[in-house]
């Protein structure tokens, strides 16, 4: 039984949808983050970096919420979430999904936590405001790539893993001034995603509500 | 013949020495960034996000320093650069390369580039001096983690992608007030990884001299 620590909305979603998509047994683990229930010691024992979620798969604690997916992935291949190592396909996988952890959700922890790099209040507005519109710019890049895309998900016909974290890190674009969904790719996909059964399964596990995207 | 796009000191150094570790042909195509090589047509088809390196295997163009060094891993398994598929070990292999990419090189990436997220440049030199703070405390909690190592390389007594992609950014670290080498473990790392037949044979070619770290 996987046991997976979560905050609401937060970046567990992503292996969330997954473990659901997969149809393998796991408990939710909720983690106060407003109470500070991550700074704990008990949770930073799990994860030194006090970064939320955390997976549990017997004597394995896992942090990283892409390396969650990649090793999700990886113990149920026969699923086929991920193309087979060592081939092209492989590599693009990797390619976009490193994309989205080190770039769109990098970019987007600074404009959430743009207080991190400021030294006061109308500092951290300004660096968010230059995050914003650098995340419009990896939007563009990421909807000219779905452009290329020889079928309904990001890599083409089959879901892989790269879907979800996209999906997660789209909809935490839903404040700004020009989200993922003012997109046409990214709208059909967001849409697509929230048809499927997993995913709405995901945001009612987690407590959440409209607006989805 | 692999062949790798690469600036001289840039991210391009991790998958080099991977490429020289593991001992496969290949050849260096160098991008003129100062000249802005980096943001010609030519290029950016390759990389639409402008970055270097890039790695051509055949038919595939991959972008991604993590995805190019997980791609070279998987292609040559029999070297053991990474540990098997599915298994704990590889988890954590993940989980820190990961790491490495979307925290370290990121807040790295602001500390180089801190203009990308400044109106001007003295609120520049405000945002890097706090992404410095941040780039010690992360340093700091790896040097934790190479405590709890069993062996000489970061996760035990085998070497893996995750060492020369942790080895490239602690020297990316060298022009700080307090860089990895400062650390008893970082130093210990950084010495040994010098003495690498590899490592030298990295920085000959990208035409680099001391001080290396």
């Amino acid at each position: 039984m996987y046991q997976l620590y979560f905050n609401p909305g937060s970046a567990n979603m992503a292996p969330h949808m997954l473990l659901k998509e997969l149809g393998v047994p796991h408990e939710l683990v909720r983690v106060d983050q407003e109470g500070g229930g991550h700074r704990r010691p008990e949770y930073l024992k799990l994860n030194p970096s006090g970064r939320i979620p955390v997976l549990i798969d017997g004597d394995l604690v896992l942090f990283e919420t892409a390396a969650i997916c990649l090793h999700l992935v990886d113990k149920h291949a026969d699923k086929g979430f991920a193309p087979a190592l060592g081939t092209p396909e492989r590599a693009e996988f990797y390619k976009w999904l490193i994309y989205l952890t080190n770039t769109l959700q990098a970019e987007l922890i600074t404009y959430f936590y743009s207080d991190r790099l400021a030294d006061d209040a109308a500092m951290a507005e300004r660096v968010k405001a230059h995050a914003e519109e650098r995340i419009g710019g990896m939007l563009d890049l990421l909807e000219a790539e779905f452009g290329k895309s020889a079928g309904p998900f990001f890599l083409g016909e089959r879901f892989t893993a790269v879907d979800p974290y996209l999906f997660m890190l789209s909809r935490w674009t839903r404040g700004m001034k020009n989200p993922a969904r003012n997109r046409p790719h990214f709208h059909r996909f967001q849409q697509m995603m929230l048809a499927r059964p997993a995913v709405r399964a995901m945001f009612e596990a987690e407590g959440l509500g409209e607006p989805y995207v």
